[in-house]
């Protein structure tokens, strides 16, 4: 029995001490000690600190983050277009129309997708063409089995590699003190969450974004959901606050964006009541990443810039203060 | 130190103790040791026994559940209609007009509402009006004020009062054992949320139900929410399956119901592979609760429990299978 006591305690102790490490170790290590880093990490313990005015009870620990360009690259186009080319492509011979019909036959003629011109009407009419007519279970089947093989063509390497790393550290951060962590992007709800839990550890019940209609239909006897060629819901810009009060009902004390598609969303969280983080992160690092900001036709930062410079929001330098930008680096 | 860790050993006694009186208690007391207690039981006991060919993985552990007449009562009308029914004689010296416009004319001049025959367009007109063209901070204040002071005209007791015991164990049973507990209901949406974490311990980013169109914009500086009179989800019958694709994007592995209205959640949910729990209340408690289900007007119990009987789901007697219906008996 003694010797059993004993064993407990240099147990206890292990245990107090690998605690202690964990309390004591960096938890942005890929973040330079610069202002951002020290921006979350004091909004974080002064929100998470009992006692303090600022607390925040768990439950209402909610932070919310934009995909393109925020959790993953978004250059030279967004991951989803290209994945709804590859679609567009497997489906043309289904489709002989398509050879006469723009913007179909644009695409389909044009050798590098990235330099054709698309409407945003047409780009609507692509996605919808590409991700409608088949049941929720097949299209998970087709983004999971994309999202398995296709490479980035600057970079060769899967999309779910083109994520950032101190983002994803960010999250389990945030996670490891008590926050919810969900998705707000413009891109499609279906898209995303077929990989989000595996790459980002976010579940797809946290995952709000654009959405087609859906139709419940039998088929042989089956239930199954069918997805219409319609929009119903566009999760950006003025929609972001809408689709965060639909999906959560609360408002995030914390915001992730980087483009003026995030603007609303972070005008939302921070016009709460207590402590509230609102981050931009600038694309400004041609050397490892892209570097675009307020003429870019993607992912444009411009008035959600001067908004978070007048009202003392977070602005992270991908440059300055970023030591590592990709996993794989 | 001897001392110190004789305590120790007798607080881990203590703690194995007490874990194991929990681990014995009966988690659903107010349910009879009939069928459907055992049924519950064994299907938990199931997708939860690590090694069992039908273990589930937590994250995928979803459990759905209806509200009017599955959580709490929904008798002699909607508790949500007779909100409505209060907002609109609140507004009704806003809206002269009402006096001779049915079918406000028709409420506003019946003394006992619940005999108002309304049919569902007039209904949905009562909502908008009683529900639209404000923000959507100030509604949940109109429903925590309610809430908090409108009671049952029969019971005399609140409406958050007329839970059901044995279902507030079922939700803390399946939590308990790692299950995510979710409500789809044909309510609204935010009609629920300010209080389904009190009350079921769900929080509001869980509770999916019926909703109107928002609109995001600046008022005096300030962002806000404005819910329009405008019907944008209907989360009842055939949009219940949508909207739980919607919310969540993983097909729960058990759902709870009470009538008509949940046939295609009960149908989807039974659809998908492994161990399934698909379970109906019927009302056939005069004495304690109410007794209808095929021809009643609200909550319809018919084809959903000729496909229960034809498929074996689980079939609840308040009347046989519950020790007690309300917290407060």
């Amino acid at each position: 029995m003694k010797i059993k006591l004993t064993k407990l305690a240099r147990t206890f102790a292990l245990v107090a001490s690998a605690l202690q490490v964990v309390h004591a170790a960096d938890p942005l290590p890929s973040w330079n000690d610069t202002a951002p880093k020290k921006a979350i990490i004091a909004f974080v313990e002064k929100v998470t600190k009992a006692g303090s005015p600022d607390f925040v009870p768990e439950p209402e620990r909610i932070a919310t983050f934009d995909n393109d360009g925020t959790l993953w690259a978004e250059q030279p186009m967004y991951f989803q277009l290209r994945f709804a080319l590859d679609r567009v492509k497997a489906l043309a011979s289904q489709h002989p129309e398509w050879k006469t019909k723009p913007p179909f036959s644009k695409l389909l003629s044009t050798p590098k997708e990235e330099n054709v011109a698309v409407s945003e009407k047409e780009l609507m009419e692509i996605i919808m063409a590409a991700h409608a007519g088949i049941t929720t279970e097949e299209f998970n089947k087709i983004v999971s089995d994309w999202i398995a093989s296709a490479k980035h063509p600057k970079t060769g390497k899967l999309y779910t590699e083109m994520v950032y790393q101190p983002m994803l550290e960010l999250l389990a951060y945030l996670r490891a003190n008590g926050f919810k962590t969900f998705i707000v992007s413009g891109g499609g709800i279906e898209f995303m969450r077929p990989w989000t839990e595996k790459v980002y550890g976010i579940p797809p019940e946290q995952v709000i974004g654009s959405s087609g209609k859906l139709k419940f239909e039998m088929r042989d006897g089956r239930p199954v959901l069918m997805k219409l060629p319609e929009v119903s819901f566009v999760d950006d810009k003025a929609g972001k606050p809408v689709g965060i009060q639909l999906h959560i009902g609360r408002r995030p004390i914390a915001a992730f964006g980087n483009s003026d598609g995030d603007l609303q969303m972070l005008q939302w969280t921070t016009a709460g009541s207590g402590a509230r983080l609102a981050l931009i992160v600038h694309h400004d690092d041609a050397a490892r990443e892209w570097a675009y900001d307020r003429k870019s036709r993607i992912g444009t930062l411009d008035k959600a810039w001067d908004e978070a410079v007048a009202r003392g929001w977070t602005v992270v330098s991908m440059k300055e203060d970023w030591k590592r930008v990709f996993p794989f680096e």
